[in-house]
């Protein structure tokens, strides 16, 4: 039995998997902020480019990817599987565990799956630049990286602690080109706002994101972009899925559980919606696991609302699982899975009961980092650290139970960039955040006047 | 044209290439550093294990490769080839221009290659520990690495300058098991002498070794690796110039030029080695190009001499070229290349006009670096800018003189970790270091009593 699950460049996927094609529900429509009416496509071409805008409400079931598009793909993809022989040994369980490893990309994530689709879209449009908003920063990397390639600008806002803390993410961006400013900043509006009430405000994605929006509808020549929660950009990360089930299919096996860590739904979407796919149309019957931090708990804890994406109330109202846009999480080291609410597709298949979600404490993802690190010679990502530790319980799991599962998850990333978390976990100075059910309370009813009569 | 040349797996090399079978020249014996007399084998084996002794003297052609090695390299090997084509379009050349990626393996660089060989070796000869030195850190890492898969303890000594301005080079290597001293350390005698002598000393690799063996010597359950210079280590590099030669097969084509940087020769050798076999054996004609920093140049304004590897003279005495034991490079940032003397394999290669050496200045490899993160979307390693820099010299060259010549490079490691150099360069801070004449001949003279009779 290989190790390692190559595919060769020809099975890069040629089409992007829409789920909307066979979902029993559709999701409830996307609302204008203002009127509280279903939103029309045409109200978002300031922000997004035409063809993403058609992703985004389409409900064909393929799409096709550019050829353009592909032929950056082919720099790291297909993305290796790996069967974890080390991690299985280590656990001395029955199951048998896969991961695809999305961490070989030049911005050492998935993230480049849509960045690189979607500064091609907006190259194609005619946008000279792109504003966007990142917390840890993989997402900021990704779409600076993607724009040199098409030759568009890049302005990041980044979450201004994330910005203190993580001084070589930002220098990452630079050198691919890209301006990277603190949020809160003084450059929009909404930035000076906050900074006049919070001088020494610590900044959040929704804040970030009002920042992006704000420059982009100012700057007839500039878009924004994503890199979660929106249709088009799961729809992008979709190639990793389709990726899997041919390497599951070569290894002679098939997922009976599938993991993936949960911030906005980018990277869980993408290795288990073509899965889905074969649930919802062809009777298989895998389990898809979202695992979230306990500190950011949408998915197990939230409630399934109309909210807006960002804090300042400027993007559409979306049905989805929220903890309330104002919702400030405590500060874990997965700055990507530090937003308050998941994307529509992925709120409305939990809703409908089609995939299931799990938080894990901060120090129980890390110690279960470690232990991949030990068994497995890869150092991951924080974000993918809560992937591990819910493997770890379901593969230990198997053994108390005697069965022989097979399970698969999504290493969205490499740690290389997030060291001093490690060195904190391994100094004893990692501190997991506590959120009561008052505050969720609190948190969530700021969404209650935005709920359709 | 594909822009990725892929190997199979079953394409990993199954025998390291031993240039010492096809040089014409022998190498003059390494010497005892007391006796002044030949080195016998046996006098090594309270460093290293009995097989890589026996791989050190061996002028075999071919040395099979252990099934446990391979098996370990499957997990990023073969590593792939790219062709610049963006380069090649950003300097609007005729010149062909491929690089070799080491950067995608668990520690980022070539040097895993032979850390597992050297592991492995250890640990079947029953050692309990393994001692080193590391400058930039890539070889701790990978040794690191390595020991953890075989069960080894490791125990790195690292650069103090390095292990101050790189601490999250120091968390990497405690993930994966490490313990890591900063050196000069009051863990030696040497180190505590040093440390008698001159309290704040920023250290020094030659300094690192001292200590390194000193330890492996007082312990006898431990032995000492290096990453670099020793006839085995360049051996097992190998494997990355016989990847190429297959890779280059498959492109239809064949280098005209080889370009690497060079420390103390693993990386030239790695990649250079199989070509030169087809240049001793086959009647080929290829350059190969070893690039130094302007700041340690000792191919380019070194002496050919007996020297000692290390600081406190404990390691035998090497015929090479050298700036002398006692040489201090500059701080500057590609720390793997701060190394006062070069392999006796590459020593006598050059001797003998079999191979080729030129320098290169930090400023003008960072700008080579960006120019590469701009075209290729790849974050090269301080050390890999300066055989960019090489690589754009000679493009341009072709330019000029309207000649398409096939140029390859090896692409040795990311540099994920050596982003404040970036910020250094990009800021306008990088200050480069100069050495001039006397300093040399001064340096070198410190090896005068060292020549045999």
């Amino acid at each position: 039995m290989d190790k390692k699950i190559h595919l060769s460049e020809e099975e890069i996927p040629r089409f992007y998997y829409n789920i909307m094609a066979d979902m029993p529900n559709k999701p409830l429509p996307p609302l204008h902020p203002g009127t509280r009416q279903p939103l029309t496509p045409d109200l978002l071409e300031p922000l997004f480019p035409k063809d993403l805008i058609m992703q985004e409400v389409s409900s064909e079931r393929f799409i096709e990817i550019p050829k353009e598009v592909r032929q950056i793909y082919a720099q790291w993809r297909p993305t290796p599987m790996f069967r974890a022989t080390g991690l299985e040994k280590l656990l001395d369980t029955p199951a048998k565990i896969y991961y695809k490893y999305e961490g070989l990309s030049p911005a050492g994530s998935h993230k480049p799956n849509t960045a690189v689709a979607q500064a091609f879209y907006n190259m194609v449009s005619g946008a000279k630049r792109i504003t966007t908003e990142t917390g840890a920063g993989q997402w900021g990397t990704a779409l600076a990286y993607a724009c040199q390639i098409f030759g568009l600008e890049c302005e990041v806002y980044m979450v201004r602690v994330s910005y203190d803390h993580k001084p070589y993410r930002k220098v990452m961006m630079n050198t691919f080109g890209a301006q990277v400013y603190p949020s809160p900043s003084d450059r929009t509006e909404f930035g000076r706002k906050i900074l006049a009430e919070t001088p020494d405000s610590s900044g959040s994605l929704g804040i970030a994101i009002s920042e992006a929006i704000e420059r982009a509808v100012q700057d007839p020549h500039a878009h924004y972009a994503l890199g979660s929660v929106l249709n088009h950009v799961l729809l992008h990360q979709t190639i990793i899925g389709q990726e899997a089930i041919v390497q599951m299919e070569k290894a002679g096996d098939m997922p009976d559980i599938i993991v993936a860590p949960f911030g906005g739904g980018s990277n869980f979407a993408g290795i288990t919606f073509p899965f889905l796919h074969l649930n919802l149309t062809k009777g298989q019957n895998i389990r898809c696991v979202a695992v979230e931090p306990t500190s950011c708990p949408k998915l197990t804890r939230g409630e399934f609302r109309y909210d807006f994406g960002d804090t300042a109330g400027m993007t559409p109202l979306l049905p989805m699982y929220t903890l309330g846009h104002d919702f400030i999480p405590s500060p874990i080291h997965a700055g990507g899975l530090r937003y308050h609410g998941a994307g529509v597709l992925v709120s409305q298949l939990l809703k409908d009961g089609l995939i299931e979600a799990v938080s894990q404490r901060q120090e129980r993802c890390f110690k279960a980092g470690m232990d991949f690190i030990k068994s497995e010679g890869i150092i991951p990502a924080p974000e993918a650290t809560h992937a591990i530790a819910t493997v770890i319980d379901e593969a230990l799991k198997c053994k108390e139970e005697g069965v022989s599962k097979t399970i698969l998850f999504n290493l969205c990333g490499h740690g290389y960039f997030d060291m001093g978390s490690y060195e904190a976990y391994l100094s004893g100075k990692l501190v997991d955040g506590e959120v009561s059910a008052e505050d969720i309370r609190a948190s969530v009813a700021s969404t209650d006047g935005l709920q359709p009569a």
